[in-house]
């Protein structure tokens, strides 16, 4: 996480996790990188309806973190794609699990596909 | 979760969880409590060195989404324990599926004592 050793708080992999994602958008954007959204545009559509700054902001966060990675795919004006590296990815049996707890403690939250609870 | 209505950004259960615990702090607040602390100065004496008004803060928050339960154990000066809900004391598969994540990718966290981790 880039500038890890300022931010982080103790050793617990708990807190250490929480210095890089703990906080209501970075999962949201991982979970649409994980179902296969790429694009600026694409994550602003999604129906949390996350605002541009906040947007951009936690993209460069999350680069930083080394959670994903961008492509430029258009030069003028510049777009990037974004994708998850393997240490983004891994954390798909996290928000797996965090599925589970509130599909158990609000039934009226949606059940995911079944390909995304799959191992 | 109390206002529930008025803070859920979609049916999204990771959406959900976020607007929940999806902060820096709740989910350490939560470890203490998994690993036997109940008290407001035993929290403040945990290594990240929460702030007094986070910590009110966040206990309250707690409390009204029924993660937590409080109970005075002294009359004067007033002075609680915090014990785990059913709902609060679920989230502990999240948090082995979280220390899982640090330990792969951070090498320098803390392994979890084996009671933790145990399912």
């Amino acid at each position: 996480m880039g500038n890890k050793q300022d931010q982080t708080r103790s050793g617990c992999p708990i807190a250490c996790s929480l210095d890089i994602f703990g906080d209501r958008w970075t999962l949201v954007i991982l979970r649409d990188l994980l179902t296969g959204k790429s694009r600026y545009s694409e994550f602003l559509e999604s129906p949390e309806r996350i605002t541009t700054n906040i947007l951009a902001d936690r993209l460069a966060r999350m680069e930083e973190a080394q959670l994903i990675t961008r492509e430029p795919y258009q030069a003028r004006p510049p777009r990037y794609a974004y994708r998850l590296t393997e240490r983004g990815r891994d954390l798909h049996p996290l928000l797996r699990e965090m599925s589970r707890w509130a599909n158990r403690h609000y039934p009226e939250t949606w059940i995911p596909p079944d390909w995304f609870m799959e191992e």
